[in-house]
C-alpha cells in the first residue's frame, strides 16, 4: 500500500482490484485480464463483481458501480470495462473519488460516481510504462485497463498515469420530476428476481407518499420488505441501494405486471 | 485464527469464508456483501460455493450447503442467504457442527447440517456489536451475515453473537421408505448436466439391488460411472454426494426421460 | 515455491491454481474441488477460469486453456476438468510446457499445448501419494486433479506424479488449407458476444487479404476493431487470441449472419 496525494488528502491505495464487465465467465477473457494483473501485481487480491452486465450497457454497469462504492474498504482499485467503442478514440481514463479508484474507457461508465457531493479527479491513461508494448485494438480491457490497475496496485502513481480530464463522458439518465402531487420516475433498472428498480431515490420523498403507480397498477403505499403484502403480490419499497423499488413477494415483479425498464412510475403525495 | 470453545472441544477459526446464495452475479448484491467482509476482515479468503441457487429455493441450497461439508477445512465459515423471509421476525442464526461454521436465515437452510451424529450449537444473532447500526430489511445478508462472519473470521467468539437456539427450523424432507421389497424414493435435485439425484442414501441400500424403476422405465442395476453404458442410455450410480442418482451416459437425463424433481424412484432388491 | 528441473531448466512452482471445467456453478462441484485444495494447501491461490463450458465439449475447453498461457505467470498451475469418460480406463495426466503447469483427463483438453515449438513433457498420474485413499469413480476433478494440483502447489514434484507419457491423446483439429488463391477455414468458436472464431490464426496470411467470405456473405477485407462499420454490419479482425474472427459491431454475429460452428470461412488473397 501507499500514498496518493489528491485534493490536499493522502489516501492509501491496497491491493484489492475489482472487475465488472460485460465478457461473461466462458470464453477466458476474464481469466485473461486476472492474469495479467497477477503477472504484474502478485499479491493482488481479486474480487468478480459480475461479469454478466447486458452486453454493450453502460447504463447497466454504471449502475452497479455505484451501487457497491458504499461497502469497499478505502484504496479499492475497480476495473469496469463495458467498452462497444473500444478501438475508436475513446480516451481510457482513471478516476479517484469517495477514497476509491477506478479505471476503464471514457464511455460514462463512471459517471454515476461524479456529483458535486464528493472531490474527484479524472486522468486521461496515455503513460506507456503503465501498460504492454503491444496492446490489442479489441481488448483494451486485457491490454491497458487490467495493467493501469495492477501497477497502480503496485507502487505506481495515480497522477502519473496521464493528464487530467475536466469533462469525463456523462451518461443522461432521466431525472425524476418533481411536482406539486407527487414524482415522476421511471424504471432503470432490472435485477435477477425481476425487482423493477426506479430512479427515485428515497432522499427525494419531501413529502409522505400515498400511492404509486407503476404501468397500470396502483400500490397503496411504501412497505418495508417483501413479507408485508401476501406471496405474489406487488410492493413498493426502498432497496438496498435506497432507490424506491417495485417487488412482488417472493415472485418476478416484471413478470406479474408485464413491465419493464422504461415503464414510469409515479408517486403521488399522500 | 482463534479458538471457539463448545462441547468441550476448541476449535480454530479460519479466515476462510464461503458464500452460497440465490442473488446471482448479475447485480452486484454478491459483491457488496464481499465488500462489507473486506472492511472488516481484510485477510478473509472469499470462496463462492455458488449464487445461482433457484431463486427461493431454500431446500436446493441447503441440499449443496451440505454436499460440500466434508471437503473444507476444520473452522471454516460458511455463509448462506436464500431468504425469502427476510424482513419479518424469522431469526437469523449461526451454527457450529462437525468443526465448521454456519451463518444465515433461520429457516432450514441449515438443517441439513443438523443430526443427531454430530453435536451442534445453534445461537440466536442478537449481538449489536457484530453488525452495522443501519441495516435494511431487504439485505440481511449484507447487513447482519457477511458482518457477523466477517466478525467471527477477525477474532470475535461464536458465543457472544447471541443466545443458543434449540429448535432451528427444520426443513421437511421426504424420507425413503424401505420395505420388505425394496426402496420407495423420490427425486429431490437436477444438477447442471440433467442429473436427476434421489432422498436415498447409499447407506441405505442394506440389500443388493436388483433393478431400479424411474418414472416408467426401469434400469437393471447400479453402474459405477456413466461410460458403463452407451451414449445417451440411462443409468443409475451412486453419485458423487453419495446418493443414488439417475444419469444418461454424456446427456442430459432429465430430458432423455422426460422427469424431473418429485419424480418417484423405486429400487427392488436382487 | 520450489523447483522443478526439466529439460536441463528449473521452474517455479506457484501457489496460483486456475481451475477450468464444464461443471457450471449451481451445483457445489466446483466449491468441493476448492475446498479440496485448501485443505492440502491453504495457502493456494485460486482463479476461476470458466465452469461455464459447453457440458463434454473437450474441444471448446481445449481453446479456452490455450488461449489464457500468454498472460499467466511463471509456474502457475491449471486444472481442466471437462472429462466425459471419468471412470473408464483413460488416464489422467499432469503437463508441463511453456513454464506453466497442467493437470487434468488425458483426452485431449490441453493438445492444443503441446506442439514441437515449445518442449513439453506428460506425466501420468499414478502416484497414491497425490490423492485421498477414496475416490469416487465419477469425480476425478475433485478426487484426483484437484489433490494433484494442491500437492505441486504446497512442495510435491511434477516428476514423481508417476511415469512419463510420451503419447497424450490429441484432439483432432481441422487445419485451415492454404491455397494459391488464399485460405480455407472454418468457425470453431463462438464466445459469449456472439463472435465466430475461425481456425486461421494470423501468422498463416502470407499475403495481404482481399475479402472473406463467410457461409454466403463477403466481408471486404480485415478491420483492425469494430468500431470500423456501422452498428450491426459485419466485419472480420484477428481477435485478441491472434485468430481470424467474424463480428458484428455491438450485434451478435451469429445471429446476423443466422450462422455457427462449422461454417467455412475463406480469405481470398488480394
Amino acid at each position: 500500500m501507499f500514498l496518493s496525494v489528491a485534493d490536499g488528502k493522502s489516501l492509501l491505495m491496497t491491493r484489492l482490484i475489482t472487475l465488472t464487465t460485460d465478457f461473461g465467465t466462458r470464453d477466458g477473457y476474464v481469466a485473461q485480464m486476472k492474469g495479467v494483473i497477477l503477472r504484474i501485481a502478485p499479491d493482488a487480491r481479486l474480487v468478480d463483481v459480475t461479469h454478466e452486465v447486458r452486453a454493450f450497457s453502460v447504463l447497466e454497469a454504471a449502475f452497479v458501480l455505484k451501487g457497491i462504492v458504499p461497502y469497499f474498504p478505502q484504496g479499492t482499485i475497480h476495473v469496469g470495462v463495458v467498452d462497444p467503442g473500444v478501438g475508436t478514440d475513446r480516451r481510457g481514463i482513471a478516476l479517484r473519488t469517495r477514497d476509491q479508484f477506478w479505471v476503464g474507457p471514457d464511455n460514462g461508465l463512471f459517471s454515476l460516481l461524479i456529483s458535486s457531493d464528493s472531490p474527484w479527479e479524472a486522468r486521461e491513461i496515455r503513460n506507456a510504462d503503465y501498460m504492454p508494448e503491444s496492446r490489442h485494438p479489441t481488448f483494451h480491457g486485457r491490454d491497458v485497463f487490467a495493467p493501469v490497475a495492477a501497477h497502480f496496485a503496485s507502487g505506481k502513481s495515480f497522477e502519473d498515469v496521464g493528464p487530467t480530464v475536466d469533462d469525463p463522458v456523462c451518461l443522461d439518465i432521466p431525472e425524476p420530476r418533481i411536482t406539486e402531487a407527487g414524482i415522476e420516475g421511471v424504471i432503470i433498472y432490472q435485477d435477477r428476481f425481476g425487482n423493477l428498480v426506479s430512479n427515485i431515490e428515497e432522499a427525494r420523498l419531501v413529502n409522505p407518499v400515498g400511492s404509486i403507480r407503476v404501468g397500470n397498477v396502483i400500490i397503496g403505499g411504501i412497505s418495508r420488505f417483501f413479507g408485508q403484502v401476501p406471496e405474489g403480490e406487488v410492493v413498493a419499497l426502498v432497496n438496498s441501494f435506497g432507490f424506491i423499488e417495485i417487488a412482488a413477494n417472493r415472485q418476478d415483479a416484471s413478470r406479474v405486471l408485464g413491465t419493464g425498464q422504461g415503464t414510469p412510475v409515479r408517486l403521488q403525495w399522500l
